[in-house]
């Protein structure tokens, strides 16, 4: 995607003005009415045994609010709720993919009440996504004209990274997010098994699985994990197999051990300057902007919450 | 970048008429006249000590041919005749960004010879990627029309990534690449620190810092490195730096021990038909395929010689 030319006129006129601010200054100073905070029950806590030297590891996702994927995130809830996650593992780490876990016997009995998802479920209809176009059409600041290699129309929607064809929308795979493993297709998956992008955006999995959300704080420990060796990544020796001691809805915790986060507007001021500056760097260390930014390269700031 | 309509509905067609062969199918099939051998002169071999389980770390790394970067290429050739990086370390490890190496003490006097390069050095004239361009233009097999967020036209040459805004050339940032660390502009660094990018593309240092190589096997003795906790993701205790044992040139090693390499030649029928079938998947796993590429979403092809 570019960013319009006058979009980048005016970052450059500002730029000419006042010291240039980088990304993670215009983020910092972002005003609290800019900052959405995470519902608890939007937040999936997953809990690995301490590191070799005693430190914990945890592993935060943020849920995707409706109206995307919202039988498969039913189920994660489901899943979560039942502690059906404790006690399986992470089984397969693929170089610059994907970290997988969930049950690797495959004969774990799953929890009542597991709905069901079609195929269709991996599309919205495009109207779902109307607001954000329309701001888009309107020139608005942060929106921006796609060049993107995979879909017509790429943008930011309600925090998420969608594209549309004019008829559908569907989120992106971008790094950080979380999708629902399956087998082969029309099979769609339980969301028992989930995965985490950690390389090159997969973008050719759009549209063929559901995403589900995205890793908000402590993907290190998934994506620093030992690559497999087996097919796929998967873990030649079950013995690799990296334990998973918990997986909860943040919601189900007590309140003083819940984490907190929140994210970004995307749709406000500051993220459209923050995306104009990682467009066309203008810190020090730069020499040539680069006038444009794939959907992929602007990951939407989180941050813990202060209260 | 979008596979021209032509070039997809042939895809399509064949996939109707035969069994759809997978991207790695394809490049399994290839005929040996379509590989080339790396010469072992432009191979730089990393070896880090033996992992906790006592496993070989061994890092290969592909330098790029004229005309890129010939001066940067030349110091790292000249510091590692010199054993320059024995015991030097890995000192930065930022996730979904690059893995780092160099002198942490930034004390070690550097080797005699090592060439000055100039910031115009990050560019080549257009005319030197002349030939690609002529045949994506022909609309040969395997070319294909951009759609890229950075830059007017993209492609591979002579099996590396490039870009070019009709003026100049440049190569791209993509998964594995290996580029030089500087300080501040104009500082274009000696070569002596480097850096592999192990995260989506960060395109914006197109440009910006010289590309000298990409890792060709062994990335995941780096990417799946604990990740710093500093500032930029370096280590903050230097007690964490991962120790470098030797950086060798290949050819500069015995006959027996020297890593041998071929790459699928980027301007063959069996590359073009590899591009297609990823911006097409049509084995059973996919219901929609995506009917485009990121230009980093296709690697070049690599594996061992079998002489």
């Amino acid at each position: 995607m570019h960013i319009p030319l006058l979009a980048a006129a005016a970052a450059a006129m500002l730029a000419s003005a006042l010291p240039a601010q980088s990304p993670s200054e215009i983020v910092a100073a972002a005003p609290a009415s800019e900052w959405r905070a995470i519902a608890p029950d939007r937040l999936l806590v997953m809990d690995l045994p301490p590191d070799p030297r005693g430190a914990a590891r945890r592993v935060v996702i943020e849920l995707m609010p409706p109206p995307f994927s919202v039988d498969h995130i039913a189920n994660i809830r489901t899943l979560a709720r039942a502690h059906w996650w404790d006690g399986t593992s992470i089984n397969r780490v693929q170089d610059n993919y994907v970290v997988q876990w969930g049950d690797a016997t495959e004969r774990k009995p799953l929890p009542p009440g597991l709905r069901t998802v079609a195929e269709s479920g991996y599309l919205l209809p495009a109207s779902a996504i109307a607001r954000t176009r329309a701001a888009d059409a309107r020139g608005e600041a942060g929106r921006w004209h796609s060049r993107d290699a995979y879909a017509a129309w790429v943008g930011l929607h309600d925090g998420w990274p969608v594209a549309s064809d004019g008829r559908s929308a569907w989120p992106l795979h971008c790094y950080g997010m979380v999708g629902v493993g399956r087998n082969v297709a029309p099979d769609t998956g339980s969301g028992a098994e989930l995965y985490v992008v950690i390389g090159q955006a997969p973008r050719h999995l759009d549209r063929n699985i559901a995403l589900v959300g995205r890793v908000v704080a402590g993907i290190e420990h998934l994506s620093s994990l030992p690559r497999g060796t087996a097919q796929l990544g998967f873990y030649q020796d079950a013995a690799d197999n990296v334990p998973i001691a918990a997986i909860r809805l943040a919601s189900t915790l007590p309140a003083a051990e819940q984490p907190r986060y929140e994210t970004l507007a995307t749709d406000g001021p500051s993220f459209a300057r923050y995306v104009a500056a990682r467009a066309n760097r203008r810190d020090d260390f730069f020499i040539t902007p680069a006038g444009g930014i794939d959907i992929c390269n602007a990951p939407v700031p989180v941050r813990p919450r202060a209260d």
